[in-house]
């Protein structure tokens, strides 16, 4: 189905329209990135300079000494025109406009330049993607935009209509453990549009688990089919801005698109299976819940390591995001008070470690042997550095190892979905701040699904199971 | 009305039961803090060591040279009970139960020593706080359980059922500037109970914003009337737990209490004006907001510093919490034109700075514009040490204290109530990371209300408007 527009993703060479010598600017940074990482031929276009990063510039599309595939612009948008008819000239397959300022400054003049450009393109045979967007980050050919971006590449496809949006997208989910296949931020979709990116991701095997972030539909009737074709191949997961008025008049000076109505939106998210989230964060962590956890579809959720009032919390944020804390089941209550006959009969779901002083039973213990119990769907683990207050953490890194021991075994000895969380840190403690960053890369590192909070894995979890059961009752 | 209980804060001498010589027991924390900081008498007990911190300790408390005021206790539960005795036989006024194992282990045996203790302390005339609780924290007497609470004391008056919650209240709130009058963690309130200790704040000239976290309610009708009492004074935000069944369960096995109808209680915080949180960072967010931000009645928002997706994003997430973003007011967009035709012309609500380059206008200088016009109740405004995404921040220290000027300026030179958001940080580049957590602290530090995503600035708003609003229609 989408699969025609593969050729975008793998060209021969590139040019670089607007290739800047000053570093801070995207002209020198994509210019840079595919120097160093495509395996293919590069040019650098600079009215100016004569050479970027030491390879010769040429002034123009024009002059190039043979035909191009792929051309981003960073130009000024008035010149753009000009700029289609070169790359038109020139055989080029696809162009990306990194130039901005068109129809969505609100102005005529924009609109009707970006009219121009799509029919000029159109009749040249050349697709647009743009204009005033990030373009493509494709790390097994060495496309990129960002100069953190990771290197390696992974199996989450993600269109954006904002590039900040992208961005944020990569480098915090990078972060998370997320690597992608493939991430298309492409703004105004004068041409190449929403409808088109999920068709091609739906079919693309690079591309597993669907992300995106809209702001407003070109084709509405196309891009519902697009995602009902999507959400049955693969999980889709979308984050829709401009849901409300002032969303929307935002929308309209962002990316010139037109917001629908929120309650069609969500409708349509329901009857397509696509996962409906409302911020960055739910977006980041219901990738994060896909690609790290085991399928699940049911909702019986043991919680661990959360103390006192904090478990009291626990327990009811997690109902309230629709998960049911299942109580400890008979069998199971008699083999805790078995082995301890105190302990055994005071623990309960979410299993608070820190009344177990004295016992001969470790917190640890306790979990795992409730975890084991078949009518436990799923399991979330609240684990830190250190228990101590003080900041000081002396015995930290011991405890870091043990947990992540701990954790690890839990998840490995069971097909258990297993969601850890490791809170937010509050910035006074210089040392417990550093514990917290290391335990939580090495979780990462290891493969878990991490999250901040409670409230936001048990959010992650219930979306999870949500599309699960949904593809089951389709399938 | 509640000022009866003030003794329990100014003791001439303390004792502690269970003085501990291992640094990581609470029986030696709280000594070591008294011992430093309270002015008066401090006596360890403990029937092992004869000294601790150089301190020479005695084997009881029927051992003492003379009467003490108020006695912590540390010891097991099962000799609580004869400490009971022994501590009314010293004309103790006050005894703190940190010992637990009460009836919050569900077990009959549990709750007969509480009847018993109680009953005890009754006929003898001494008021107990607890048992299973960290019982005060009173900076300006210097009383305090945790190794990093601030010896500075403040507004906040807190009471809280669990210990683990009051002393993240405390260490989360401290990094975020807010400071305490009294902090009182009350466990399983066989004695002294929610009612009295709101009371008690009420009338506290030292507390000026009360806040809480309760599970359970001992004596409804008379907390109910506490709670109207208080709120008619100052401020109260309630942080209920066991709001769920899953959640009351846990109540049940963390302080024994029970609680309540989710539907009631929502319902008495409506008639009472009670700002009532569902977790503990809307807790303390609420807290800061309604510290750090002057008294604000309207709903009309300007929102600076989100970009491009993150702006269409901070309108829909600030008019879902109930704000309303006011598009820009004829006069200001003229004065705007007048400035820039261009930019002036496309500028919108929330205001997205990054669309700005090459204009004559600054971002900043387009924010303090509009919110310079009468129109706009409250500002939010997100700053970050570095636009830059590859995480390298050369120009971030400069950066960060222009954005500073810009807010201190943006707030001084108004009396409107500005918020600043410095976002949440992935760990990926750690110079980003100390940069954000330095801007943070020194933004804390210059006094301004911080939070970590526009969403939660604008939900902390909401609730600072409605309290103020309700105050109007009652006074």
């Amino acid at each position: 189905m989408g699969l025609e527009l593969d050729y975008i993703f793998h060209p021969r060479s590139i040019a670089i329209a607007g290739a800047s010598e000053s570093p801070e600017k995207f002209g020198h940074t994509y210019f840079k990135n595919v120097l160093e990482n495509f395996s293919g031929k590069v040019y650098p276009i600079n009215v100016r300079a004569t050479e970027i990063l030491g390879v010769p510039t040429y002034k123009s599309i024009r002059d190039l000494p043979e035909n191009v595939d792929y051309v981003v612009s960073a130009i000024p948008n008035r010149d753009a025109l000009d700029l289609v008819d070169a790359c038109v000239s020139k055989g080029v397959k696809t162009l990306h406009l990194y130039t901005a300022r068109f129809s969505e400054t609100g102005s005529e003049e924009g609109a009707q330049m970006e009219r121009d450009m799509l029919l000029r393109a159109r009749a040249g045979g050349m697709r647009i993607l743009g204009p005033n967007c990030m373009g493509l980050y494709y790390p097994k050919e060495g496309l990129a935009w960002g100069r953190d971006f990771p290197n390696e590449h992974g199996n989450v496809g993600i269109i954006s209509q904002s590039g900040g949006n992208a961005g944020e997208i990569i480098s915090v989910g990078a972060s998370r453990g997320l690597r992608f296949s493939k991430v298309i931020s492409y703004g105004n979709a004068l041409d190449l549009n929403e409808a088109d990116l999920v068709e091609y991701l739906a079919d693309d095997p690079e591309t597993e688990i669907i992300g995106g972030y809209i702001e407003g539909v070109r084709d509405g009737p196309r891009f519902v089919r697009a995602l009902r074709y999507a959400s049955s191949r693969k999980p889709v997961v979308f984050l829709k801005g401009g849901r409300t008025q002032a969303g929307t008049n935002m929308v309209s000076s962002h990316t010139g698109a037109l917001a629908g109505a929120q309650e069609v939106w969500q409708a349509i998210c329901r009857q397509m299976g696509v996962i409906n989230v409302f911020s960055m964060e739910e977006l980041l962590d219901a990738l994060v819940a896909l690609t790290r956890m085991p399928k699940a579809t049911g909702a019986n959720l043991l919680v661990g390591g959360g103390t006192g009032g904090k478990g009291v919390m626990s327990a009811d944020e997690c109902e309230e995001e629709g998960l049911h804390l299942l109580p400890i089941p008979g069998d199971v209550r008699e083999e805790l008070i078995e082995k301890d006959p105190f302990f055994g009969a005071w623990v309960t779901n979410p299993v608070d470690g820190s009344i177990m002083g004295g016992s001969k039973l470790t917190p640890h213990e306790v979990i795992t042997l409730i975890a084991k119990n078949a009518n436990y769907d799923v399991v979330i683990n609240g684990i830190s550095p250190s228990v101590s207050t003080n900041g000081s953490t002396p015995a930290a890194p011991t405890r870091a190892a043990r947990m992540l021991e701990h954790t690890a075994d839990l998840a490995n000895n069971r097909d258990k979905p297993v969601a850890l969380v490791i809170g937010d840190f509050t910035p006074e403690s210089q040392r417990l701040l550093e514990a917290t960053v290391d335990l939580r890369r090495q979780c990462v590192k290891d493969g878990f699904a991490v999250f901040p909070t409670i409230s936001r894995a048990a959010r992650a979890i219930k979306r999870l199971v949500d599309y699960y059961r949904w593809r089951e009752e389709i399938d």
